[in-house]
Parts: C-alpha cells; structure tokens; sequence
C-alpha cells in the first residue's frame, strides 16, 4: 500500500505523450495550448486614443491654463488612416480607438472641455490646467512589444487567451487532442438508467457521473458496462484497450470473490504501477500501464470512492500540469480518525469576511453514500500521520463544484 | 449615472422567461435543472453489504470473542437475489455491493477474518471482538427515503446531480435552455481575424472573448461585426434583435462622435434600463429591455470594460441566480483611488496557508491594457464610498479563471 502523495506523483509521472491538433480559434477555450503565442506588432500597435476628446500638442504648449481656447483643425475618427496637425497650438477632435494624429501627444476628453464657435471657426475651451504631456493616450509598445512572447505553450486556453489569439491573427492554433477515453462500469448488481432494478439491484450512476466529470475536461468518453464474468469480462476488456489511449473502470479492485480486474490486467500486458493506497474512501484504487502506453484507472465502484479518485488523480492526469495548484480550506469541526489514512471528508464551503475558505464537514454514511455528494463542495484532505484534526486549521482542499 | 449594485440588481431582475426543454442526461451537465428529483426508492434501496467479508447474525450471537469460528452456509454475491442464511450461528460469505442476506445482520471484512476447512467443511475464524450489531452494512434508506426530494429545480448540475439522476432513472432530464444570444463588435478600426490590419487599425478581439465566456456557460452565440454608419448599423441591429433573445454589444456606447448604439437602440424599441454606472473600467456601459422582452448589454469596447462588465453583469444574468456567491479575496498592496467610482482591479491570486485567497493588483495601463487580462485571474472590487483601501483588507472578488 502507497500513500497518497506517492500514488499522485506515479499518475502524473504517466501521462499520455501530447497529441497535437490544429483548431479553429473558438474551439480552443478550455484546452492546453500546445505552441507559443508572439506579438505581431506591439501591444497596442499605435499611440491609441483612450478616450473621446481633443489631442494637442503639449510638447509645443507647455503649460495649459483653465479657460485656455483652441482652434479645432479637424476631427481623426477611429479606423481613419492617420491626419497631421498642421498648427502646433491648435487640436484636433479625437475619438477613442483612433490613432493619435501626427504632431499631437495629449488627450484632454470631453468631460474636461466646452465648446464655442467664432466667426464660422470651432474652439475647444479647456476647463482644467494641465502641465504633463502624455495623458488618455495609450502608448504603442507600453503593454508588450513586437516579437514578444505572449502566451506559453502548455498554458490552458481561456477567454483572454481567446482575445490575445485574435488580436495578433491565430484564427487556428495548436492545442492538446483530447485522448480518447473508456468509462466501464463493471458489477452484476448494476442496471442501465432506462431499466426498474429488481430488489436487489441499483441502476448504474458511475459511469454517468464520470463522463459528465470528463465533458469538463474536454473529454467525450465512451461508456461500457461490463458483468462480472472473467472470461467475457478479459476479452470486452482487450477490444476497449486497443480502441483508447485510456480506460477509467469502476469496481472490481476490491477484495471479493468477484474483484477480476487486476488479474485481467495483468492477464492483458497491463503492468500494475500501483494497487491500494493508504487513503480512505478509495483504498482499492489500481493504476497499471500497457506496455503500449495505455493507461488503466481502476477506481473503486463505490460513489464516494469513484469521486474522491477521478479528482484527486484522474482530473489531474488529463489537466495536463506536472503541478497541482495549491487550494486550501479551513475545518470548521474538530476530527478525530485514528487509522493510518489520510481521511478525505466531504465538506461543503463558503468564503468568510476575512476571504478565507471555511470547509464544514457533512454527515455520511461512508463511501457508498451518493446523496451526500448533492450539498458536497469537494474534499478535505487530512493527513495519514495525524489523528486528531483541529477546528480552525487549514488543510488541502479538492474542490469539484 | 448610477451605482454598480443598482446596475447588478437591474441586470438580475430583467433576466429571461424560461424556456425548457428536456435533454439526454449527459448533455445536462453544466445547466440548470428545470424540474424537482425525486427519490423513487430508498437510497440505499436494500441493506447493502458495505465490504468483502461474511455476514452474520449478532442479534442471536449477542457477542463475538476473538478466534469464534463460524460455518459458511453460501456466498451472497452482488446482483443475486437475496439469499437466506438458516443456521443462526453461521455465517455467509458476502461481497461489497450485495443484499444482506435474509437472518444477518452485520458484516466482518476480510482483514479481520481467516479461513480454514474441516472435514470438508468450511470456517472463517473471526479475528476481532465484536459486541455491536450493524457494522459494513448499509442500510436500507439511511441517506434518503423513497418519495424525498432529492434535487430542486433551479440547480446548477454538475456531475453529482448527474449521478443522483441515473440512480433514479432519469435518462432525460427538464433544464432551462439556452437564449439565442448574438455578440456584436462594432467600431471602424476593427479587422478581422484573418485580415492584415492597416497601421491604424487592429484585429477584433471582443467578439472572440465574449464567445469563448458564453461557451462556458453553454450559450453557443452567433457573432456579428458592423462599421459605424447609422443608417446601416439599424437595420442590421433590427434583423439581429429579431432573430436573438439577447444582444450584447462591444463598443459605440460612449461619448464619441460615431457612437451611435444609444440612439439606435431607442429607435429600434428597446428602452433604456441604464447607461453609465460609476465604476472603472465600464463606466458607459448601457442596457435596456425592448418591448418583446428581448435584452440588450451594449459594453464599453475596451477589453479589459468588456470582460469585466461580462463577469460582473452578464454572467450571472446567464446563470439564472438571483444572487451571487460571495467570493472575498484580501488585498495585498494599499491601494489610492480618490474618484467616486467602483474600481475593479485586475489582480492575481494565491491561496496562503491559512486558506485565505490573496490577490494581488496588476500593473497596467488602463481598460485598453489587453496584455494584462492573461495573468489576471480576476476582479478585485473596492467600493466607490471609500479612497484608501488598506493592505490585509478583504474585498469582493470576482474571479474569471
């Protein structure tokens, strides 16, 4: 039996070498960029107007005083190729998003400015003193410069990558192929959803469950069910294996009499990296590798099990990152759990005043309770070497809502 | 003008009427749940066996001493109908997943049993003391009852609910569909994505972004750019508002002399909600509500106005709530800002080890500043009534990543 830190680091170590694809830019939110992302030109491109007003030409005025008058010369609108201004103590009309017209350098907006007309002639009447050049013009270059990199190749693609793809032209960009994955749910006692159980059978909700969780990752997954026949289970399980990268099963690891998914792995060049892990719900969880490559996730069938195991590990292993990142939760109950274990409870969470993460812990009946999973927010992770597990203590947090 | 709370309270109470539709179970993950689930048996439905072990029957047994042998009558095993044990001092075989067999009562795992044969007969030799009736068995009804409500209509599902769901046989579901939602960029600077832009144009990146955060909330819009000509520019919006449930507009809302949406939106019937709200980035954002009840968000076109306008407004005008969650994050750099606006800053987040989420503000160069939204992993909103916001203090947070 590993612990939970060494089963993590054996998943991640594993994961399946990266397919690229080329998509369309739109479908590329939410997976793993697999290229780096340049600059065309710079960030922005030209001095840009920030804001709709008048340009003028601080570096000629020096000083401008409230009540100061300036002859419009002519107005430079958004998408208009660039207009001079010929007289360096006139302004030009500007509107937000257009280039600043040659031989200006300040914008004053139009909340700071009234307006008159004189003999045919358009002045713009300043209403505030302004001494510093440079002000609401948004300066080429002062963001990011041509040729920089702007986004890493391994990053996960969200709306604001989105906007950076368009802007420097990528209407295709490379990204992670989502692998092709088998759910199968194994177990005599289990019917399918549109089937009545008999008394002393349950519809399946594993697999059900799994693939919704997968369609989060970008994973659209084949599901299967299996009965608990060796021989027909061994020859199913060859065909899956060959069709997909990766095989998720639920049950059958466990120690009954009916538990053939190990020997069939084996029996099938699976080669087990791990079988138990110290860890409770979850303890049967296996983990092997064809000598192909293929890799094998059999969780226990229990819900709670299924659960805490697709994202404790699963979801980790398709994110794609060598890390996880850190997300920790404050126990809101004093525990007491004597096993050598690390005990993931179910909790649910709110945000307190002082934005820290307060996880309270839900009354269970143990793994094979499905209901409490409804109010669940995620799991808290409390450590093998400890027994007693203080109220107001931080602890890592896993986190599925 | 008005404030950002009145804005958001505007927003959430114009949301759309329902629509519902009903959908293969799998595809309901993500939406929200358009009708109440029910149990349609106890949860668990049987006493159900919770581990690999034997069965016995301690209300006639009363205790169990270390080293107490117990014949095995039968092996129960998971999908078989219930069997019965008839010597009350035996003991049945039984696998995790099974019914209790009729006549026990409590399950001993494997780990705490051996096994041995006497004259042709088998024996599990029980390795622990035992004085409780009850234990590794589930039983019938303890997390649910038949007939309770499991789920309410109004629920966001996610994998849990889909669980719940193929447990009791809902192989479709009722969800809230999805609004015909058209993105409209509109501004004379903007290419497209493929195009080369000129010097004083730029690519369009809005319209990418605000479809990419529709996509996370199952809306597939349809996007749309129009040039600044008035004339043009109604017809267009009339064809699209009539085709659409909701618009939402970037750009052409401000104070520029070819901003013209305001005006054209009264034109075509759909009456202001709003225009400007006192908050930084966003101040001219506009909404309004047309006659049929169709909906129109027209953002500044600024991206850093456009992204947070559509996480503080528009998202959760999708989401269906009422009311946000609150999320806190605690600031960690004093911060100035004398105006009379709302300031949402972009910030990064970690989370430190008391669980709290600290963020941290981002240099940048303003609501044009594009570059600065990829390592921002939100908002950080402080509140117009106050100037100084203190290091350490906690503040609404609205996060994007």
């Amino acid at each position: 039996m590993i612990s939970v830190e060494e089963a993590l680091r054996i998943v991640l170590e594993n994961q399946l070498p990266d397919q690229i694809i080329e998509v369309p830019l739109l479908e590329a939110n939410g997976k793993v960029l697999a290229e780096n992302i340049f600059a065309d030109r710079d960030f922005p491109p030209f001095n840009r107007v920030a804001m709709d007003g008048i340009a003028i030409n601080m570096s000629f005025l020096s000083v401008i005083s409230e009540g100061d008058k300036l002859l419009i010369e002519n107005i430079q609108f958004a998408g208009e190729p660039q207009k001079t201004m010929s007289g360096n103590g006139n302004c030009m009309e500007v509107m937000t998003g257009a280039i600043l017209p040659e031989n200006t350098d300040t914008v004053i907006r139009y909340e700071d400015l009234d307006f008159t007309e004189i003999e045919g002639r358009k002045y713009a009447i300043v209403n505030i003193p302004l001494s510093e050049p440079g002000q609401n013009v948004h300066h080429q270059g002062i963001d990011k410069s041509a040729q920089s990199l702007l986004i890493q190749q391994g990053t996960k693609i969200s709306p604001a990558e989105i906007a950076i793809m368009a802007t420097v032209g990528k209407d295709y960009c490379k990204v992670k192929a989502a692998p092709a994955v088998a759910v199968i749910s194994t177990g005599d006692e289990l019917v399918d959803i549109h089937e009545n159980p008999e008394n002393h059978q349950i519809r399946r909700s594993n697999s059900y469950m799994l693939a919704a969780a997968l369609s989060e990752s970008g994973i659209k997954a084949r599901l299967y069910h299996l009965n608990d026949d060796p021989e027909k289970l061994e020859n199913r399980l060859r065909i899956i294996l060959a069709a997909n990268d990766v095989l998720i099963l639920s049950g059958g690891v466990s120690a009954g009499k009916k538990d053939f998914v190990p020997q069939i792995m084996e029996n099938l060049g699976v080669k087990k990296l791990f079988h138990k892990v110290s860890q409770k719900p979850g303890k049967p969880f296996w983990f092997g590798k064809s000598e192909y490559g293929k890799i094998v996730f059999a969780l226990p069938g229990n819900p709670g099990s299924t659960f805490l195991c697709f994202y404790k590990y699963v979801k980790p292993f398709f994110s794609g990152l060598k890390q996880e990142t850190l997300k920790k939760a404050v126990l809101s109950d004093k525990i007491f759990f004597r096993q050598e274990l690390t005990l993931f409870v179910p909790v649910t969470t709110r945000c307190n005043e002082e934005a820290a993460l307060i996880a309270t812990p839900l009354k269970n009946s143990g793994s094979g309770d499905l209901a409490v999973l409804l109010s669940c927010d995620g799991f808290l992770e409390l450590p093998a070497s400890e027994a007693i597990f203080e109220e107001g203590k931080s602890f890592s947090y896993i986190n599925f809502k």
